[in-house]
């Protein structure tokens, strides 16, 4: 069903210094800034081989970013499964009784399509599918 | 420094009810199966193509998984990074002002060296560097 982890994503109020951590000290490539407004928050892409760490500033106190940084701080907020199916994935996971956030993809970062499920209904931990673009 | 994430751990109360998740929902091969008790943890490792789930249950309350729990509830507990040279990278890694839980690589999972760095000097996060056994 998934062929990697995709990517973690992190939580933070200060973007700067989550690059300066992650590009500076723990030595990631920089490679994708994007600000997402339908998900609320201006993100960063770090690349750890052919997985990714993706910083997440949100955009104001009411999205979600900024409700699970108001609750628990800074630190590791969803992960990411990589699909290359991503409609066929959805549909598997509603049959085993997964309960989805997204019904249908939406678009994600870097033109990717993008899918929550319930923590509800996954041990507590956000996940999140992630069909890349392709080249990504 | 690093080649890939390794896993994500994950902290649950209730490992037969994780791993029918992971395995029988999310379609995960489980790989291996191990009480690290220097960790103080039931651990169970899920393929995720490359990279892997780590599901973590404590061995006790005053287990450093134990009190996770008990401050968070089940979800994501740590990220790991994959290296083939973990004295090198705690080297590096200390140069740069990161802050070491572990100065030295100790036992992990299935044979790896292991080392955590403070979520103090990471942004929250709770981070891992594993130098895989040879031949995983």
């Amino acid at each position: 069903m998934f062929g990697l982890i995709d990517h973690v994503g992190v939580a933070t109020d200060d973007l700067e210094t989550a690059i300066g951590l992650y590009e500076g000290r723990l030595g990631m490539r920089l490679a994708h800034r994007e600000t997402v407004d339908s998900h609320g928050v201006e993100a960063v892409l770090l690349d750890v081989g052919e997985t990714h760490v993706e910083l997440l500033r949100p955009l104001g106190e009411e999205t979600a970013v900024g409700k699970f940084l108001a609750r628990r701080g800074p630190g590791l907020h969803h992960v990411a499964y990589r699909t290359d199916d991503i409609e066929r994935t959805l549909e598997e996971l509603k049959e085993t009784g997964i309960e989805l956030i997204d019904a249908k993809p939406r678009t994600g970062i870097r033109e990717s399509r993008v899918a929550f499920l319930h923590p509800r209904s996954t041990g507590g931990v956000l996940t999140e599918i992630v069909e890349p673009a392709a080249g990504h």
